[in-house]
């Protein structure tokens, strides 16, 4: 097999055009306008700062979110904080050359989301579940108007999200009548500062599953996970780990790291970098070792749905391959995109809702049951 | 003055990119993944074919709508058919040399939303009020779990915009409380094949708030009005001649048509075929008399917004000289977008939820007056 050589994993900075992820931004809330903008800027210059452009425009939206809360405005003041939030997302995007700026604007980020969080409709609850040392940090939302407990589904982030971009997803869920947990896990936004990457994400989702069946609004019997891209690995780890979580949403995710050497070298590179590895052989063995569902795979029982576009240029179609042949005692519902590209980020209009029904029906109320 | 020759007002087919507006067609739904494969398209050959491009996505997104309303998956259901809905919008879109093939896609786009309205969330209810041998066909969409008689603004489509578009906008009205009615008047949607554009647009709106007045669900005394691009011109026509609207947003309106001879030769089109004219001199003479504030504009005296983009190619920035020296007894709140065109749609993330926070404060429930 022709396989190419291991990727450049330095540190050099890259190219504009692979920030601009097309269908993730905007699916998960970039406004249109400063995309296209900065498009028609990498077009002019190739050498354009995607870092410096999307904190200014962080910058630019803040003062309008706070100026609207001021004011009174509470809705459109917490859309455009969480706005704000979202372009320091993308400022500190697999930009790994320069990790002190990464990390300031991760945490400027994380603090944009959190001033929005209250002000958000339904709003997300801040929450910290303290775990072996460190913290959980999370978001709670609830569904308005609910006649009794509800359904919960726990959302993770996979390499380079974590649980403020969730918030579009999460609407769909919520006007379905389900509660959304987001949390950072180990290797993930707030959580990164303490923990990187472990082999047993599945714990710390444990954690979380022990802090919802104790909260009222929500119903211990009708917990699902989902997660996207890596995310989509944890999410069947965890799945097949706990069996009190009932339906699992694997979106655009992995069974193994066996692609390691064919991805995109800035996907190697942000693999090293959460997991705290500079040494590319050793970094590559480590995470081949933790992120590997062989083991468990038998484990997981519960309906599962495992969806991604068939032009995912990260994770290959030999993935499913394995997926098929390894997830043998649960169903399992394959759902490809021919047009998709990784997570079919650029087809969200038809694919998120799928996502959103798909859980909805496997977390059905007693009325709702066969 | 150095004034362009009248354009050719022919019914010549036109570029793709003008139907490609930008910001518009994305800010009323239209998928982005769909628009960025038109642009692709017309990049690579120019004589495109919008009119089948939009056509034949609308029949890509009905059966997906419907199988999913068989399914019971009705919030996904509506949503699809809406979309589809949009697709043949922006199909028949300005195109004038077809008009049978627009008209056709026209009822279809009405049909689509038709089948849409009672899943979408909050449902739209179809209202038709019997006016003058005519009907006015329109949607109220209602507040889930108001406390009581809620505030209603009226939405008014412009040139080549009818109540189907208005959709995204009436979710902001209605998140923060408001109801929303939406209507084609003379020359718009369902009303064009029956009544063309008319100067007394305003005693159909005055119908229409006859109608609501009478709603048990709707406050009579917090009524206002917003129109876009042609609609501005209404929505403040409309509320200088019917003191029962309380509120009053132009929102890329004008105050005449002394631009007639210096607008893009397709919007000047658009203005002859909706007017039922053929004969370009009659047509502008009888354009430029119905569509005139000169002479109402005194009576307006309720709070106003007016809002555009300064970079309008369409009404030029001496309409707002205009409505500054006539509209003398109203306070006028002026919100003009430097980077902002024709209604500042591609600034649509700013600007929409700005001018629902301005209507919801001017049509306050008791508790929340000063």
């Amino acid at each position: 097999v022709n396989v190419p050589a291991a990727p450049d994993l330095g540190y050099e900075r890259l190219d504009f055009r692979i920030g601009l992820n097309p269908g993730r931004l905007l699916s998960d809330g970039v406004p249109w306008w400063d995309y296209r903008k900065a498009e028609e800027l990498v077009a002019a210059d190739p050498d354009a700062n995607w870092f410096d452009y999307w904190a200014r425009l962080s910058r630019h939206y803040e003062p309008i979110g706070r100026d609207a809360l001021a004011a009174g405005r509470e809705l459109s003041g917490g859309r455009w904080l969480w706005l704000a939030s979202m372009c320091s997302q993308y400022a500190q995007f697999i930009w790994f050359h320069e990790p002190e700026r990464r990390e300031d604007e991760q945490r400027r980020k994380v603090q944009l989301y959190r001033d929005a969080a209250p002000h958000l409709s339904p709003p997300a609850e801040r929450i910290e579940i303290p775990f072996e040392g460190t913290t959980i940090t999370s978001y709670l939302r609830l569904p308005p108007a609910a006649a009794g407990p509800v359904a919960c589904v726990v959302l993770l982030g996979g390499l380079e999200s974590t649980k403020e971009e969730s918030y579009l997803f999460e609407n769909l869920l919520l006007e379905r009548g389900m509660a959304t947990f987001a949390f950072d896990g180990p290797g993930q936004g707030e959580m990164f500062f303490d923990v990187k990457l472990l082999p047993d994400f599945h714990r710390y989702a444990s954690a979380v599953v022990d802090y919802l069946v104790e909260r009222p609004e929500i119903d211990p019997g009708r917990l699902g996970v989902l997660g996207r891209s890596l995310g989509g690995y944890y999410a069947l780890h965890c799945a097949a780990a706990d069996a009190r979580l009932k339906a699992a949403v694997c979106w655009g995710g992995t069974f193994d790291l066996s692609d390691f050497n064919i991805m995109p070298p800035h996907i190697a590179r942000g693999f090293l970098y959460v997991s705290g590895h500079e040494v590319l052989a050793r970094g590559r063995e480590y995470l081949q070792e933790a992120i590997d569902l062989t083991e468990l795979a038998p484990e997981l029982r519960c309906p599962t749905m495992i969806m991604n576009g068939r032009l995912d240029a990260i994770f290959s179609t030999k993935q499913i391959a394995k997926f098929e042949r390894h997830l043998v005692n649960a169903h399992i519902d394959y759902y490809l995109e021919d047009e998709g590209i990784h997570c079919a980020h650029n087809l969200w209009h038809v694919v998120r809702p799928r996502l959103a029904d798909w859980l909805a029906e496997r977390l059905p109320d007693a009325a709702d049951r066969p």
